[in-house]
């Protein structure tokens, strides 16, 4: 049988020197240098050099779907992601429950809110949009959450009704185009419903008596249209599952095909339990060919512009990283979605690093895996597109093209 | 005058590690390291990263015609390989001569038989299909053929003759699309009338008093429409040559308007006579602008696992490219097709290293003439497409884009 294949994204890991070292480069990672020593090795851009990607973008690409053609905006990767069972063709939006005071959006986070699947069933239960539109709506992790336009005519070009600041009112949904009239009108009906129905819920009276900010309202955005995309098992003949902490990448592998595989516990931030994450990792290679997983800390410590803890994380996932069950009939590549430069507190469209481990590579002298050393590398410089036709011809999965 | 340019394709070059050494970093080959040392290297992609292509796909597209715009199936380069005269939209297959027994195929190869020229003369005498269609079936070496069909309404959307296995009768091709209905016909009647002929003849007669398969039937696959390629003298402003043993890489030189130079005695395989065929390329770059030579061996021992034979061969084919006449009137590239991986017994998407050797190129400090070595080299990695402009740029022949 041909050796299955492990992608271990590391989210944001690729960096710029901040006083003279990548957090990579200081990062004591006897796991990472060891794949390296015995791989082969080169730059990745996600998308294409000097392109700063988002998390989605470079999941798709990473994954073999062309960004351009597949990513449609952020609100159908997040409906996926928190579990709305999707088609094509259906509008998304990714939410925020948020705070209002006075009419004007106070917090837009309502209080780092968790006690939100009441308030989802309310909402549910509650608004009814006109023009024959179906609706779900779902909580997610914290504050967040998703929602779901189905009907016919809908159309995602539509505004935000997150002001995307605080101070002011909740923004009405505009068309940015006629054929979107009726999406904002049924987006606008269900932020007022909603708002209603919130102002009145018992979770937010107790919030209020609490002292803490009441979720008064859902704020939407990103939204887009469900794309079609070939299913990853039609695509490259093998059943896939994903292991991540974020909705994002739970809904990136779901709208791809493959099986989304929670592990409790996990946080998505520099304190997540990777052993447990490396356990789900463990038992999903036996029971799929391919597995990703993402692991988010290193993009989390970038975002808050915090180096050490970045360098403390990349330690502590490559002592994770050494549970993996190296042997012939695995193949394993390791890179990063974008870079998130440290000192930038944001991505950046620097190349990440990329090691391929597995029978037959190349072996290329290169001794470390950094943004750096990896440059040197037997791979050279790569795009994220190029990367699971790498792994599947380094797996014997690949199908000759011509005789 | 602009330099010449010859472009030296081995077939199946590239490789991985076996037992630590790919067959090029084991060889001794003090001619291609020295064009390395001259010259400038890198790694090329026959088609692009991990994609795992045949010998006629990497051709193409180191001569630069995308073989997703020209190749339309094997058949075609083999029947033009075979010297049948084709014109766009003429339909061709590749072809086996085989034995039948009792209405099965029991020898694919008809006992690797070589007095095929009578039987193709009595085939061609023979067979009258219906719908006006015209037929050229022409043998090649051994037990190999090509057949052209010729006719208003032929699509290649047929299925095979060739059942692709022993104990099986002969196939009926079956149209794939309503399209090729006729086509389907028209292979069938060919076949039967084929078997018809080839049951009575004289050689078969003989070769069964002599215990040997006779060749009962001919076996037709690889369906593809003759496609209409831009002149390789047109595109380049070149007259160029093409030196090669196989009938495929000679079809794919005359179908991309090369001029076809044969070389008495040349097997393709590991004991081919190099020096008889680098006598025909030294006398091709007295007459032509271009010579492409595409030296087999290395392609033939790694499809039968056997490394040191690819080590053994690497070093005569070596031996025998010292008697290129270098000099600052000409351009080499030195190259492969694809990857055939000795361990694989088959094609690769790995990429193959790349040389060129010319006044004027970035030296680079790469030593060695292997997969690891050119990884490091001046050129980075391209692909198959780029060769050719890079070649064209090197000997002062490109047409300057925008002014």
């Amino acid at each position: 049988m041909a050796p299955r294949i492990l992608l271990v994204v590391l989210d944001g890991i690729g960096d710029r020197p901040w006083k003279g070292a990548t957090a990579l480069q200081a990062a004591r990672k006897p796991f990472l240098d060891r794949l390296v020593r015995e791989g082969v090795s080169g730059l990745v851009d996600p998308v294409a050099p000097g392109v700063k990607v988002g998390s989605a973008t470079g999941h798709l690409a990473l994954l073999g779907y062309d960004p351009y053609q597949y990513y449609t905006g952020r609100g159908p990767f997040e409906a996926a992601g928190v579990g709305i069972g999707l088609r094509p063709g259906d509008i998304a939006f990714r939410c925020n429950f948020a705070t209002l005071r006075g009419g004007l959006v106070v917090d837009r986070r309502a209080g780092r809110i968790r006690e939100t699947r009441e308030l989802e069933e309310a909402v549910n239960r509650g608004v009814r949009v006109s023009g024959g539109v179906e609706l779900v709506f779902r909580a997610g992790t914290g504050h967040r959450g998703a929602l779901m336009l189905r009907g016919a005519g809908l159309d995602p070009r539509v505004s935000p009704t997150d002001p995307k600041r605080e101070g002011v009112p909740v923004s009405s949904s505009e068309p940015l185009d006629p054929a979107a009239a009726s999406t904002a009108r049924a987006l606008n009906e269900f932020t007022e419903q909603a708002m209603a129905i919130l102002s009145e819920h018992p979770v937010n009276r107790r919030r209020e008596s609490e002292g803490k900010n009441p979720a008064g309202a859902i704020l939407s955005r990103g939204a887009g249209v469900v794309p079609v995309i070939p299913p990853f098992a039609d695509r490259y003949h093998m059943r896939g599952a994903a292991v991540a902490a974020t909705a994002l990448v739970a809904g990136i592998g779901r709208l791809c095909g493959l099986e989304f595989l929670s592990t409790p516990g996990l946080t998505g931030g520099v304190d997540s339990p990777l052993e447990k994450k490396m356990e789900t990792v463990r038992r999903a290679l036996g029971e799929y060919d391919f597995v990703m997983v993402n692991i988010k800390g290193a993009d989390e410590a970038s975002h808050d512009g915090k180096w050490e803890e970045k360098v403390g994380f990349i330690e502590r996932l490559d002592g994770a990283l050494d549970s993996l069950p190296l042997s012939p009939d695995l193949v394993v590549a390791v890179t990063g979605d974008h870079s998130s430069p440290v000192a930038w507190k944001d991505h950046s469209g620097d190349p990440v690093p990329l090691v391929l481990w597995g029978e037959g590579v190349r072996r290329d002298g290169v001794q470390r895996f950094d943004e750096v050393s990896c440059a040197r590398g037997g791979l050279g410089r790569l795009r994220g597109l190029d990367v699971m036709p790498l792994l599947l011809d380094l797996a014997g999965r690949s199908e000759k093209y011509g005789e």
